[in-house]
């Protein structure tokens, strides 16, 4: 062990208070926990010799309890090393370090008696810590009113950030100054159904900061349990961030008892953006695996009958009528409004394109009855995610996919409509066991129901958590959209495969979109509590090819969407265009065909939030390897070196750019492909458009090859 | 069809309104439907020449659209008239006759184009009505924020109350003038775990009253289903009574979606109390049983582990920590306080005891992990229904009950926390499958979790339809305690046996408990709406047998006791004290061994609510009857006329009466039993002493019971 103790300091005053520093394993990072005068705990955390976080003080406000927040004496300390290493079922890399020093403060209330753990892990790349309530006499049932921590900012950071907001993380990013977020500026956000601002000066996580002198700072939390979302209030003058936690709509914050703990608090710090992309802290904060056996469980890359209603082209609903009751009306006899998209003849389009080019899975979302008014009504009896439209054959399409080496992926909107949901899960599941569907998209588009619930709020959260584990039992994968952001439990339940939880590529067809930076924010925030089913993929970019004058369209080259696939970290990826769209552009298609989606390794090539991106990875147990380089509104000229591939080998390198002319704008599918033979001392040169990218699929090269191809 | 339509009365003002003149199929009620100058919906209600209900206001008060009150023409009535007779799966009697005249006024509100029905229908005992909102163009999803039905009493009637509330029904009745009711009143009521009241002058219904000259009214609603239950808002001064529902704690009190009905407002008149009791409309009201097949569902007599909990003399609880969590406590492991009523042991007892006795179940409280801090902390995950105790060995428990041929009835204590049981109730089902149970007594003492609901809203409402409907599915038995208070769903439902729904006999056993009346009030309000689950049959009338100073009792004698099985109806009876105590008086048990649960027929031989009530029974498919006659803490003399009997026939009566000195509190326990040969020409004489009973079996006597026993 290796701590450092700084003995008791007597001020002037005479008032002695604790104080203990403790560094990461390598040195460089540093913990300093203080007890002020008044009993507050407090702890300050700096990287080399850069302050990252000034003194900030720690504690809770209880309902009708004495606060946790001032009057403690430090009962004992305990402190440890931990250096193990451990392998996720799936992920960016094989092998996970897991190295940080430890240490709990043990802490007595004079007043009450309580006791409460405030636990540290110092990482060399950042800190987490959370709150610990042990079993005791004077504690047992508790509700928060809030917590109460600190995040005492060193200075007026470059900030990327969303509005707190207690039931939607979809807005755009907006960069600025800690001192100049407002949450309510301007823009009303009205292409968000559902929303609930919190304040003009909260921000939610995670939220992705860099300092004047470079410093990179992502301050998030992992292992988000029963207990509520935390949000960041700023203090615009001091740069002060304190802890918002969503409550319901009581009031309360979380209902608690002993002994239980929050989630940690996570703060990293990078000199090198590409650090903040690199490290591990979230993941290694949660809980191991715990489900016994995971073979069930396989990284996959799918379509679906979904962009086509997105972009207006077919409906989910089969009947145009807007008033439907489950048992009441006469599902058989609708009149079909002749553009429902999930239909038996559709499905099996796209079942035939994904055997054609190796896909895994079908989405197929509007195939169960209830569309009709799903969404806008505040419905409780919305779905009952058994019973198929008239036009849906369940049995046809599970004989057909099963014959072509296709799963189809089940869908469960909820609507919000959560209490439904959970007393309709275990039908719901049995029922997809019965018919070959292993793998789920959920979603949560509306007002909570249970109506005392926001999105973000404790009961929500221990509910998907619930659908985690109750999947899991299924033998389901699970991909959840609308829910809270993650916050790394998919280690816990590697059945979780993704979440959508952030403004995801569905925005550009029916809104102002996305702008280009996006996707290269997205990793330093979204990403880094775990995957995102970003739907990339979109080849047909202009969304005018679908109706004289719409004029929706994504906001990157085609290029740049291929290289998504490799840039936005996800198991589950989806091929989102129509197939016909990807049959008019075959040879780019082969990059989607061939990428992976699970990895060996990860190098994060280079990398500025909101500017660019480039990241090469090793698929699982193979040779081959991946890149992908984006950028953001500015064209961008950018050279890789490939000194990662293994020494001594040739590799076939296919590279997809942006065409001469491509801009997301005005030229955004011109692309080129060019193949090469390079070693591990090849430089790529690439440029890349406006909102562009390139995509990079390295394998080992054969005599062919080498003989038919130029070198690099 | 035979209507008197009252044509247009032209007014000196030149107004024209419309009112229209119904009368019962026997031509003594009559309903008065009349709109007023400002087109507002009002009805009027008499029997014979007396006025029932004066002219009244109905109509709704809707959440951001225009109430649905005034503005209205009538846009067409419907009138018909129904006479039919149908046979309940198990009843108080074989066959139900269904007359009465429908009058359905077809509503346009001018302003807003919206259509409502008012449909009544006008039985000769009574009326009901509700609203109805047809599908339509303009009108949808709506909230409702206030019902605003008007029940305008003729005077300042002698009334039968309970606190309107939104949490529980458990209350002890007060009679007073309608001036006087006062639901704050004195005591706080302590006794009940989890209310909340609503104003000074609000109370629930059933609502039972006598007016001065001998009129008895009863109001109430049939049918609630997807509705918050209503409560009624006094006019001290006017003696008109206002519907108040139940809101969420959003402060909404329906969210409703055309087409869509709300339950029937019921009003029952009678000159002879009797006639209340013996009236069908409630039932008649209700929609015919849903489920195709019945002959699973056996009206049952059963024992349980239950009463000895209540007395103190044994846990629900296994141990005495009381901080647990049902996925962290070494639950194997605990300390068992030595006190646990649910032990194998002692379940193999009672099985004993009901098998020796033909009794047909074994209700099991406290079988389940989660008892030790179930109640109070509004804690979510509180049972699993799944898990039992260390001591309490379900398979084992299963094969002896079934080798006894006696059943033991499942216990599912929600502890309010429903959102936890609906995610859990296919689990729980199957288990119950599983292992040989068909029956679950579901109980919802606490705060309701979902926390934006209360016992008797909307949600809660249809949660409790959820669980009849599934039970139903599972061919489950169901008996709820806690839940709003019944309207007749049982014919629905038929598998929904009972509820407790009111202050049943538990309360002796750590309260001041029920006085003498209360059981010859309960007829008249809670059980108008359905059976109930009372639990009678306490023998061991004083309780300090189980611990010195003890001062809790019963409030009646054991006489009364026995008389209940046939005064307070339900296919679901408990011989609630314990076997040891039956094994103490056999003779008196005799009684209950006897007494039929289902009924071919019933006769309401004398009846005055608050004061007395005398019923007999036939039993079904047999030739036996049963009489239970009961008194308030007067004591009573009263001559039963046997002319119920079949002619020509001769009878044993088994006579269970007070002992010549009985008491409810000076000398409870002294009976006595005596036979007798009685034909339909007999009269019987019985003395009930104050807060007394009688309890008559009557079987066609045999030749030996001829020769052996005096005529009476």
């Amino acid at each position: 062990m290796n701590i450092k103790i700084v003995l008791l300091l007597v001020l002037f005053t005479g008032t002695i208070f604790f104080a203990q520093v403790m560094h990461s394993p390598n040195g460089k990072a540093t913990l300093v926990f203080k007890l002020t005068e008044k009993g507050e705990p407090t702890y300050q955390f700096s990287l080399g010799n850069k302050e990252v976080i000034k003194q900030s003080k720690l504690g809770l406000e209880l309902k009708e309890l004495e606060a946790l927040k001032e009057g403690f004496t430090v009962e004992r300390i305990d402190s440890s090393l931990t250096d193990e290493t451990w392998n996720p079922v799936w992920g960016e890399v094989k092998s996970i370090r897991n190295n940080y020093k430890e240490l709990a403060v043990i802490l007595t209330q004079l007043s009450t008696k309580r006791q409460i753990i405030i636990r540290f892990r110092l990482y060399d790349e950042g800190l987490g810590f959370r709150y610990e309530f042990p079993i005791q006499d004077n504690l047992k049932y508790f509700t928060v009113a809030e917590e109460k921590t600190e995040f005492f900012l060193t200075g007026d950071h470059k900030t990327f950030w969303i509005p707190g907001d207690y039931d939607t993380n979809e807005y755009a990013y907006t960069t600025s100054k800690i001192s100049a977020v407002d949450a309510y500026f301007g823009k009303t956000a009205d292409e968000i159904g559902f929303k609930t601002l919190i304040a003009p000066n909260a921000v939610q996580t995670p939220l992705m900061m860099k300092t004047d002198d470079g410093l990179y700072i992502n301050i998030h939390e992992a292992a988000l349990v029963d207990y509520s979302a935390m949000n960041l209030v700023i203090d615009q003058k001091s740069f002060k961030l304190t802890s918002h936690l969503v409550p319901d709509k009581l009031g309360n914050k979380g209902y608690l008892q002993t002994p239980c703990k929050t989630p940690w608090r996570t703060i990293i710090a990078a000199e090198k953006a590409a650090d903040i992309l690199a490290s591990k802290l979230i993941l290694n904060l949660n809980e191991p695996c715990k489900l016994e056996e995971t073979s069930w469980i396989k990284p996959t890359k799918y379509v679906g009958i979904w962009w086509e209603m997105h972009v207006g082209k077919s409906t989910w609903n089969y009947s145009d009528i807007n008033n439907v009751k489950l048992n009441l009306t006469d599902w058989k006899n609708l009149n079909p409004n002749g553009k429902h998209g999930a239909t038996t003849e559709r499905t099996k389009q796209y079942i035939d394109f994904a055997a054609k080019h190796g896909l895994d899975g079908v989405l197929v979302e509007g195939w169960n009855i209830g569309w009709e008014d799903w969404w806008g009504y505040g419905k409780e009896e919305v779905f009952d995610f058994l019973t198929p439209y008239p036009d849906f054959n369940v049995e046809e399409l599970q004989k057909y996919a099963e014959q072509k080496g296709v799963k189809i992926i089940m869908h469960h909107e909820t609507s919000a409509s959560v209490s439904n949901y959970e007393r309709r899960m275990d039908e719901a599941y049995n029922f997809m066991k019965k018919h070959g569907y292993d793998a789920v998209k959920t979603g949560y588009v509306g007002r909570i129901i249970p109506r005392s619930e926001y999105h973000d709020s404790q009961w929500m959260v221990n509910h998907y958590v619930r659908v985690a584990e109750k999947t899991a039992k299924y033998h389901i994968m699970l991909d959840a959209h609308e829910p809270v952001r993650p916050t790394g439990l998919h280690r816990t339940y590697p059945n979780w495969l993704a979440c959508e939880a952030a403004r995801g590529n569905e925005f550009n067809a029916w809104s102002e979109g996305n702008k280009p930076e996006h996707e290269t924010i997205l990793p330093f925030t979204r990403l880094m509590g775990g995957p995102m089913d970003y739907t990339p993929g979109i080849f047909q970019i202009k969304l005018n090819y679908y109706k004289d004058g719409k004029k929706e369209q994504v906001h990157t080259t085609l290029a740049k969407q291929l290289a998504l696939y490799v840039t936005l970290y996800s198991p589950l990826q989806m091929a989102a265009d129509l197939p016909e769209n990807y049959e008019r552009f075959p040879d780019a298609f082969k990059f989607i065909e061939d990428v992976a989606v699970d990895w060996d390794d990860t190098k994060i090539l280079e990398a500025e939030p909101g500017d660019y991106l480039t990241i090469a990875r090793k698929e699982k147990n193979k040779d081959n390897w991946f890149i992908g380089a984006i950028t953001d509104e500015n064209s961008r000229a950018t050279t890789i070196a490939l000194d990662f591939l293994d020494a001594d080998k040739n590799y076939i390198a296919i590279i997809y750019t942006d065409g001469d002319d491509a801009h997301y704008d005005s030229d955004p599918m011109s692309y080129q492909i060019n193949s090469y033979v390079v070693t591990n001392k090849s430089d790529l040169k690439l440029k890349l458009a406006c909102g562009g990218g390139a995509a990079i699929s390295l394998r080992p090269a054969t005599i062919e090859d080498i003989k038919n191809l130029k070198k690099l």
